[in-house]
This record gives C-alpha cells, structure tokens and sequence, in this order.
C-alpha cells in the first residue's frame, strides 16, 4: 500500500524542484525518514502516516519548550485576536527588545527580522558600516545561513558574492591570527559560531583561549566580534553562550529557539555599534508583524521561569549518558560531542556513514527522530521518562547495528 | 498628556538603534503618522492611542483581504492546532504549490521563503546557476529588497556585494539593449518590477511594447527574465501582472500579499529552470512552516473566488475619481499614478513635499491613513460605503491644503 509520504513526495516532485529543497530535504539525509509532517505535541511529531516519533531534532532547533506550548500558545493566541501585520510595531516590539536587553549582559539595542541568515548579513553590515571596513574572517566550514555571501553550497553565486572573507579554523587561534594579519588593517568583524557544530563532522566545544583570544583580537585589530547564536542561543545560556568565558561580543546574532517555532531573528548589540546599526537600511514585509514577538517574550521568559537550560541539560545528560551505556554494552565505538543540550552522536570508523544510517533507521522505525549527520536538540519539554522511552528504543537500535556491523 | 504612543516611542529610544528602523519608520516619513499600533479589523488599524484609521496602505501591502479575514484565520487556527514548524513541511506544501501552478500560466514549481528579499535573492542565484553567467540588468532605482545587493542605502555594503548589475532605465528598451551590449554576452537575468513604483517618484504601468521588448531581448540573448511581482502580485492579476501584456516571465518572486499578512515568499519558475532551481541550496529556519502556507492557500482562493483583483480596482476607481473631483474643486493640482489597486497621490509642484505633507497629516488628524512618498494599497475589504467615508474625510484634508498653499 502506498504511504500518504509517498504519495506527497511523488505530488511535490511535480510543482516543487527536486522535490523538495533546504535543511529539511530527506534526499540529503540517510534513507528511512519521513518528508511530510502532520502534527507536534510535545516533544513529539507525527508523520503524515500517523506514526509518532519522540523527537530529537526540534524542528532543526526551533521548537525549545515543547510543541503546543501553553504559555507561548497563549501569547499567540492573545496578540494575534488584537492584530499581527499592522502598519507599524505593536507595544509588543519594545517589551521583546527590553526583555533581550534585560537577559543578554552584552545587549544594548535590538533589531528585529525574520531568518537567521537576516541577522548574521544584518551583523557584517552593521560591522562594516562602523569601522569603514570590508574585510569579515569566519570559520572555515563555519554555517552562517544561506545567503550568497555564506551558503554552504556555492551554487547561484558569483566569487564577487564571496569577497572580502578569509577562513581561520576553528579553535586555533594562530589561524585566526594570521587571517586577521592577512587582512592588512581592514578587518571589519570576526565573526563565529558558540562552539564548532559543522555537519558531517565531530562537535567540538569553544576553548577559553580561543574564544578570549578572539574577544582580545577583535579589540587589538579594531574589529567588531561577531557571535552567531542563531543555533544555539537560548539552549546553552540565556545571557548567550560565551557569557561562560566572560567573553562578550559586540553583536550577536538570534533566531531558531527564540519564539518557540515562531518566525523571528534578532541582531543585538552594544552601545558603542547603535549608530553604525541605526545607519543601515534593512527591512522586510513580515518584519515587524507582533506575534512571532509575542511569542518570543513568551518563550525567553519560560526559560527564565523554568530554568531551561538546566532542564535541557538535564534531558541531555540522561540521555547522553544512557547511549554511552548502551554503545558499551552493544560493544559499538561511538563518539557523542557538544553540549548535551546540542547533543550529536557518530559512530568510529564509520567515515561513509554505514553504521549510523543504520542506527538512524532503526531509531525511526522504533519511534525516535534523530539525524545521522546533523547535531540533534533538546527541548524543556524532554521529561525524563520521555528520555527513558527513547533509550528503551535507541538499545535495540544499538543492538541491530551490533548485529549487522558487529562489535567495532 | 503624553500619548502611549510618544512613551513608547521613548521606551523604543533606549533599546532599539535610532528607535525604528526599515520602511515602517515613521522617522523616515512626513510628521504625523503613529508608530505603534494596536490592532487591525477589515480595512482598519487602530493606534495604541485608540485612534481609528481607515486604512490604505495594508500594512505595506501584506493585507489584501482585510485584517482578521475569517476564512484566512479559519485556515490557520485549523493548521495550528496541529502543527507548524515540524521536522518537515506538511500536505500543506504540496497543496499550495500545486495552486500556484494552476494559478500562474509561466509556473511550473514552486519554491517558499519568508521575505521578499528572500525570493528576489533566490531568482538571481537560479538565473546564475542555470546560465552559468554572473551580470544581472535591473531598472535604475527599482526596489528588488534590502540584502546588500539591493538595498537602496548602501551603508554597510561593499562594491563587491552590488557587482555584476547593470542599471537600465525603466520603460526604456533601447537602455536595457544597451545595458545587454555592455555586458558582452554575460547576461544572467533581467529583473524588472510589473510597473514602476520607485518612492518619491510617480509610478508609471509599464508599456506593452517594453515588457515584450525586455522578453524578446532576454531570448534573444539567452538570459532569464525575473518579475519581482513582490509588491504587485495577487492584487492586479492573480495569473501574474504581466500576464495582460501576453508576457511570461521565466521566474517571478512572490511575497506581501501572498497569505494575507502571514510571512511567506515564493518563487515561481518555468520547466527549463527546473534542474536549475534544484542545484541550489536555499534555506531557513522557519521556510517549511505550514501555518503562513494555509493562510496562503485560503488568501489565494479566496481572491479567486471572489475576484479580488477586479473588487480592488471597483474599490480604487471609486477612490482615484472621487480624489480627482476633490483635488479639481478645491482648485489643487495633482496627479495620480500607478495602477488604481496600487495608487498614489502626488501634488504638482510640490518637489520639498510639503503639500503632500500637510494632506497626509489632515488625512492622518481625521482618521484615514495614506502615505506621501510611497505607492498606497487597496484590499477586498475596502467596500463602497468605506471609499465613501474616506473621501468625506480628504475632502476636507484637500480644503485645508488648499487655504494654506491656495489654487496650485
């Protein structure tokens, strides 16, 4: 009998091209996950055939308190009876900025947009217009969005679209320095992600030396550091993920988990960059529309409220201490890298992906929602009992591929 | 005493750059306008002072049906309570991609986003992909969106992000054939907007012997032609507003008026642009999230079945005549351009704007809201009786610029 997935993978290859595109196309990922998606509650999704999954990605990290969360429903349901797309900002603009500068120490001002990509092209322009510079240094590997200055498949785009960026790699601050020398006085921003969360690749955690190096770069080149938190912000800490290090950037960028699922970015800043940020020109229709912000004041202050990092850390650490238990026990080699909250799991000498394709497949058809080759999420809504349910699956997972692949 | 709206305004001072920013910015515009609103009811918005404004400027153009239109909420309450930002789109996808075909002649497929930008930004990068060519012809001073590559205040942007464009004048072939000759057979696309509707300029509808000269011309020199419909789609012809001149264009960016205030964007292409669009890789966050996409679907069937476009233009013709006698009784010169679902009123010599300023402050004062320097927007729910109560209120407006500037 034919799947309702199939049957709308076979309807979308007709009007949609390839079928599907972007973060969320099942062509890119291993075989087994379902395209089409019918419901949320919780931490739980339902595929359009009705199968339930626990789920460990969130939505590619949006969803932070849970589907159908009440307090951010509420909110919603509240602002969206009075109005949404109006011809100016509701109040709701001014309390969301005001809650940003309240929670996030390095937060002077706000600005407001729709995709992450908006906020970190947002974060160079401002950067640019402040120093008068053009030069940006990034990552090399580092995702930033999908614009053409930083898509990670440089299809459609042009080498001028790419100008002015020179790579470092990731935690070596040498690297970082020599790009920063390489630039020869015209470093506008440096520009980087919390902690390393490449795909197809191990995570790796910010050191305190590169971070502060960075921060003390920046500072000794005249440069704006720029933290890109639209992946993990509000998963790790809610004054922004290198608060930590006590290492404060001067712009950072925001989106996924700030309103629960609700389209919104931010870009915030200090003082000394609110009249570079004031001097810009960007803009978009749905910009200012309230309840995507409505939702967002929800979402950040029940994580205030609720404590949600910890209770994602929490979640993560159950987890992450339940499969690390179980690989042992199936006498499989894994490797579980992040931060718990952003947890992501790869087996050893499994370069083209075998093992975990078949983990992966294994754990979807069992009922659990994770990804081969992407960091996973958590969510406050992930209980411990929902974190037991998913680890009396994820064994017997871990028990096929012990069976296929044999001990590593 | 103070309004909400002036505390506000000191509120948003101190945590958002300059106050305001983009095009909703009442800074940027003549004294008078709100900035804070409350709520939206048909074809009224209510400032957070309670002031009523029959409204013509729809939020920009997003609202083209009239805020809290019940068969749009019915739709996205119904999609809601089951799920919006899953770890896939839903039916929902398929549907609306599927009524996009059916409804715009030169569709073959479909792709989604949030902004504009976003699709104005899509359509170079498939242009690009599928000629393998990097120039693109724009009309000089057109709005294609605020990315770097087009915003039309170029702080914080580099030389290199504006590269490979060409300006041409609009409604005049022989510039853009000129402008093809300078690029030497590099032409990726022609991106051109249905009409032209600069700010601070009259708009002028584009002359048939342009839009199939500009189609011609792409052919001949085998680039793509790209309608940045954003603006102007779904109000003046559902099958695209090229479509009356016989001209189909090769992609057309969507977006405003799309789902009736609910933050989408599409992008439209033919077959030949298929494999093209398919190579990208485009994405965000919020893209594949199925509430905006059932708002789309109800606001696109429902200008169908009630023929928007055509209640829009009975809605405008009403409003440009009935400004026409005004302006000729009160001895004032204007002028009114751009087509009649998308007009503005501009005051002869009148250069430093200060007519318009005080017709838009008296039109504000008596409670109806129209813009002096950028084209307003008409909706479905702009009935008879609304024009009428509208005109009562500019003819007042009219006879209290004509005692301060006399017969023009």
């Amino acid at each position: 009998m034919t799947s309702n997935d199939a049957r709308l993978r076979e309807r979308a290859a007709a009007v949609v091209p390839g079928g599907m595109y972007g973060h969320l196309n099942t062509a890119i990922f291993t075989p087994g996950f379902p395209q089409f998606f019918e419901r949320g509650d919780g931490c739980r999704q339902f595929d359009v055939d009705g199968r339930e999954y626990l789920d460990f990605m969130c939505s590619w990290g949006p969803v932070v308190l849970g589907h159908r969360h009440p307090r951010v429903e509420e909110a919603v349901a509240a602002q969206q009876s009075r109005g949404d797309c109006l011809n100016g900002p509701g109040p709701i603009m001014v309390e969301l900025a005001e809650l940003l500068v309240d929670t996030v120490p390095s937060a002077d001002w706000a600005l407001f947009a729709k995709n992450g990509t908006d906020a970190t092209t947002q974060a160079l322009m401002v950067a640019r217009a402040a120093t008068g510079r053009a030069t940006v240094l990034k990552a090399k590997g580092a995702y930033h969005g999908a614009d053409p200055w930083c898509t990670p498949i440089p299809t459609g785009t042009t080498e001028a679209n790419r100008a002015d960026l020179i790579d470092f790699a990731y935690n070596d601050l040498a690297s970082a320095e020599a790009a920063a020398d390489a630039a020869a006085g015209d470093v506008a921003a440096i520009i980087v992600t919390p902690f390393k969360h490449d795909s197809f690749a191990d995570q790796e955690l910010a050191e305190g030396v590169f971070s502060r190096g960075l921060r003390a770069l920046a500072d000794r080149v005249g440069a704006v550091l720029i933290l890109d938190d639209v992946r993990a912000g509000f998963r790790l800490d809610l004054r922004g993920s290198w608060e930590t290090f006590g290492v404060r950037p001067d712009l950072t960028a925001w989106s996924k988990a700030i309103a629960n699922g609700y389209p919104l970015a931010a870009l915030t800043g200090t003082d000394a960059l609110r009249e570079a940020a004031a001097s810009l020109y960007t803009t978009g229709s749905f910009w200012f529309s309230a309840t995507p912000m409505a939702a967002a004041k929800a979402t950040i202050e029940t994580l205030r409220d609720e404590d949600g990092p910890a209770r994602m850390a929490r979640a993560g650490t159950l987890l992450r201490d339940g499969l690390r238990e179980q690989a042992d026990r199936h006498g499989l080699a894994i490797r579980q890298t992040g931060p718990v909250q952003i947890p992501w799991l790869a087996f050893a000498e499994d370069t083209s992906l075998e093992r975990a394709a078949c983990w992966t497949a294994a754990c979807l058809e069992l009922g659990v929602y994770v990804h081969p080759w992407h960091n996973w999420f958590l969510s406050t809504a992930h209980g411990d009992e929902d974190i037991a349910a998913a680890l009396e699956r994820t064994d017997i997972a871990f028990a096929r591929t012990a069976a296929r692949f044999g001990a590593a």
